[in-house]
C-alpha cells in the first residue's frame, strides 16, 4: 500500500505531521509513504518515507484558480505524487476548497457521480458509535438527485468501514414527518422512497443527528456545513462554560481533580480533530482531509483513516455501488 | 396592561402553567391576567386572572387547516380573546405550527412585512448576553428580501428588549469571506450592503454565533431550525456525557458534590427552557411561543419575557420601523 502525505498543509506544518508520520510508521511498516514539503522540514522521515520536494504551501482560502496556479505547492506536488505513483490514499489538513478543487481537477468523479461530498464520521452519545454526515461543506447548492448518490455514498461507507449490515440512513429536516423540509428536503424524500433506498428510515432533526439512533445523515453542503460549525461552537462553548464552573472556588477545583478522569474521557469522546480525517466522497481516488487544526495525535488517527479506508478498497466499493445503481 | 395565556399547550399543562401564573401576578400585580383553558383545571385563579373556557387542546403538529377546525381549543379561544380584549401579549407553550398559523390568519402580519420569522434570544458564552438568532423555524423556504426585513426585526428587538444601542447584525453562512454562502446568503449579503443596513458585519460561521460577538444573527426558516436543534441536541449530548464523567468512580462523585454549585451555574445557563419565550416577529400583534417542555420556572420567565416586550411596546416599534424603511 503506498500512502501521499502532504506535510505542510496543517495549522501547525510539519511540527505536527512528521511525528504523526512516525508513529503511524511504527505500526504499520508495510506501507509505503511518500511525504510532500519542503525538503529541509521533513528530510528527518528519509529513513522510513520517500521525501518529495515541494517549496511552496497553499494558502487556506484556496479556490480552483489558486491551486491551478500553485504547482509548487506541497499540496499540488501531492496530488501529482499519487497520480504518478498509483498510490491508494492522498491526505492532507490543508484548504478544503483547494484539495477538493485539485482532486476534482485531476481526479475527476467516479463515473455516474454529480458531485463530491465532505463526509465525516461524528461521535456520537453512544461509545464507540459514530454517525456518517455529509455533505458537510463541499457545496453551496445541491439537487435531489445528489443527495440521493450522497445518500448512498454514505450507506457504503457506513457498511464497508464501520461493518454495519444495513446502515440507518436519514435525512436532516426540520421536522420528523415526511411533508417536512425544505422544498429540496420534500423532493429528496420523494426521491428516495422512489427508488426504495434500503433502510431509509425518513426525516431526523438536528437534535437526535448525535444520539447514536442514526448510522447515516444526508443533507446539502450548505446546511451541513452549518450543522457541523453549530455542533463545534456549541461543544467549544460548554467547555469553556465547565473550565469556569471548575475554577469557581476552591472547592471546585477540588472537584475537578477528583472527577478529572471522567472528565477527560468526556473531553476526549467530544474532541473533533481525534475523530480522524473526512472523505471527500465521489472524487475518483481516495482522498481524506484532516482537521487543519490537527495535532499530532489527530493527525496521526487521520493517517489510521486514510490507513482503513484503503485497506477496505472504499473508492473501489463506491465505484462498484455507482454502476449496480446505475 | 392585559396579558392572554393559553393555558393547556405546554407538554405538562396546568399543572406548570397555574402555578407559573401566580408566580408572576405575585410580582405584577398591575397587570390583567386573561387566563383560557378547561375551568377544572384553571378555576384556582379566578382571585387574580378573568377565567376564559376552553374545552379542548390543539395536538402539537397542527397546521392551518387543524387550527381552523379547532374552535373549542384554548389556543384558538385564547386568540379570540387577545383581539376582543385588545390585549398587550398573548403567550402559549402550545404548537409552533398551530400558533403561527392561527397568529398569521387572525392577528395578520405588520403592514409591510413579507413573512413572520420565530426570533429567540439563544445565550452566549458571555455571561447576561444574548444573541437574537431569527427565522429559527416559522418558513421553510425565503428569499432574500425577507431575510433583510428579518434583519430589521432583530436589530430592533435587540436595541429595545436588550438596550443595545447599535446591534451587530450577521448573517449565517459556511464562510466569513462575502462571497461564501448559498445563493440566497450571497443575493441577501448584497442587498443588505445596497441598503446601508445599519452595522451590518457580513457573515457568520455555525460556530461563531455563541461566542458573544454578534447581537443578531438572520437566517432562513429551514437553516434556522437546523442551527437551533444542533445547539440543541449538543448540549444534550454534552450535558449526559458530563453526567457519565461523574458517575465513572468514587472519586469523579466527590468530585460532582465539590464542584456542584459551579456545574449547576452553568447548566441553568445553558437551559433553553429558561431563556423565556421566542417571539413572532413580523405578527400584527405581541405573541409570545415559549418552549413546549417549560417547566414552572420556564413558564414564569416566558410571562416575564411576554411582560417586558409589551411594556416597551415593541409590535409598535417594529411597525414604525417598516413604515421608516418603506
Amino acid at each position: 500500500m503506498k500512502i501521499v502525505i502532504d506535510m505542510m498543509g496543517s495549522d501547525a506544518g510539519s511540527v505536527v505531521t512528521v511525528p504523526a508520520v512516525r508513529n503511524f510508521k511504527n505500526k504499520h511498516q508495510d506501507v509505503e509513504l511518500f511525504v510532500v514539503g519542503k525538503i529541509a522540514e521533513i528530510a528527518s522521515l528519509s529513513d522510513i518515507a520517500t521525501l518529495v520536494d515541494a517549496p511552496d504551501v497553499i494558502q487556506m482560502d484556496a479556490g480552483p484558480m489558486e491551486f491551478m496556479r500553485a504547482k509548487g505547492s506541497s499540496m499540488y506536488v501531492a496530488l501529482e505524487t499519487y497520480i504518478k505513483e498509483q498510490a491508494d490514499a492522498i491526505i492532507t489538513a490543508g484548504s478544503t476548497g483547494g484539495i477538493l478543487s485539485g482532486a476534482t481537477l485531476k481526479l475527476k468523479l467516479i463515473p455516474g457521480a454529480e458531485r463530491a461530498a465532505i463526509l465525516s464520521p461524528f461521535p456520537t452519545i453512544i461509545k464507540d458509535n459514530y454517525v456518517v454526515i455529509l455533505d458537510i461543506g463541499a457545496n453551496n447548492e445541491n439537487n435531489a438527485l445528489q443527495l440521493t448518490q450522497f445518500a448512498l455514498m454514505g450507506r457504503l461507507y457506513a457498511k464497508h468501514v464501520y461493518g454495519k449490515d444495513n446502515p440507518k440512513t436519514y435525512l436532516l429536516s426540520n421536522g420528523t414527518e415526511a411533508n417536512k423540509g425544505s422544498p429540496l428536503g420534500k423532493e429528496t424524500h420523494k426521491l428516495l422512497l422512489e427508488q426504495n433506498f434500503p433502510n431509509f428510515m425518513g426525516n431526523i432533526e438536528g437534535k437526535e443527528v448525535l444520539n447514536g439512533e442514526a448510522d447515516v445523515v444526508v443533507c446539502d453542503g450548505y446546511t451541513g456545513n452549518v450543522l457541523l460549525k453549530s455542533i463545534e461552537g456549541t461543544a467549544k462553548m460548554m467547555t469553556t462554560l465547565l473550565k469556569d464552573a471548575f475554577k469557581k472556588n476552591f472547592s471546585s477545583k477540588m472537584g475537578y481533580l477528583l472527577s478529572k478522569s471522567g472528565i477527560d474521557d468526556m473531553r476526549s469522546r467530544l474532541d473533533y480533530k481525534n475523530t480522524g480525517g473526512a472523505m471527500l466522497a465521489g472524487i475518483n481516488g481516495l482522498v481524506i482531509k484532516a482537521h487543519g487544526s490537527s495535532d499530532i495525535k489527530g493527525f496521526t488517527s487521520a493517517l489510521e483513516v486514510a490507513y482503513k479506508m484503503a485497506d477496505k478498497k472504499v473508492v473501489e466499493l463506491l465505484r462498484e455501488g455507482f454502476v449496480a445503481n446505475a
